[in-house]
């Protein structure tokens, strides 16, 4: 199958508000590594299976094997291994796979860890919900 | 004018492959800021307008006018001042505009700062561009 990019990978993986630092990685070219793929990856992880981690993270199959097509074109090793033998349960992360996940979490935390008071800062000034209408025009 | 949601600021704001990081900041309720906002209020910042700020990011001036009014009904304090006698260059930002502005540059800093030599093992792990067509499936 032809490589081809999933654009919104990222937002279709939250299914609860999310809270805290939202990290993308981009590399200049237009490729980037996200939550969303990171996410994919872990449950893979789980499953060992790519249907069976689609299905758990409530996406189509398809959609979850473009999402790993486009992981894997990304870098020069490859991220999951697949063994035909093993029906069902047949898909393994490669140790490349496993430091992508460790690299980006390790990003994840670090920022956090970095910006403490000021996300506690942007909190505290939030307005109370609902949010108030503002106006706000130009002269 | 009512309050509405702008989704894809971020992503309009970006006109160059991005590189780096690329962080928002979500508080848990759907709200977030994100560079998409920040840049326009730098901009603003610039411009003293949101009509020019709009014409220099190369969105509308209805698209920046909305996304003004999401950042600023996010927060207690107003990030914008009108001076209705200025024709033309009527906005200014406030002294908490400026200092939303500061603390999201500093996140940005500060993530960069602490992930150097992760975000260089994942730039070297790429493949070269175009990238090579790869396969994965499910067993």
């Amino acid at each position: 199958m032809k490589h081809q990019k999933v654009e919104d990978a990222d937002e279709t993986a939250a299914r609860k508000p999310r809270d805290g630092l939202f990290i993308r990685v981009y590399f200049g070219d237009g490729r980037h590594i996200g939550p969303g793929m990171i996410d994919l990856l872990e449950t893979i992880r789980t499953e060992k299976s790519i249907l069976s981690a689609a299905r758990k993270m409530g996406m189509s199959y398809r959609r979850a094997w473009l999402l790993v097509d486009e992981i894997a074109g990304n870098f020069r090793e490859p991220v999951v291994l697949t063994h035909p033998g093993r029906r069902g349960h047949g898909t393994d992360l490669t140790p490349f796979g496993e430091r992508l996940i460790a690299l980006y979490r390790d990003i994840e935390r670090r920022s956090a860890e970095a910006n403490g008071p000021a996300v506690a800062e942007l909190r505290a000034a939030l307005a109370p919900l609902p949010a108030p209408t503002t106006t706000a025009s130009d002269g």
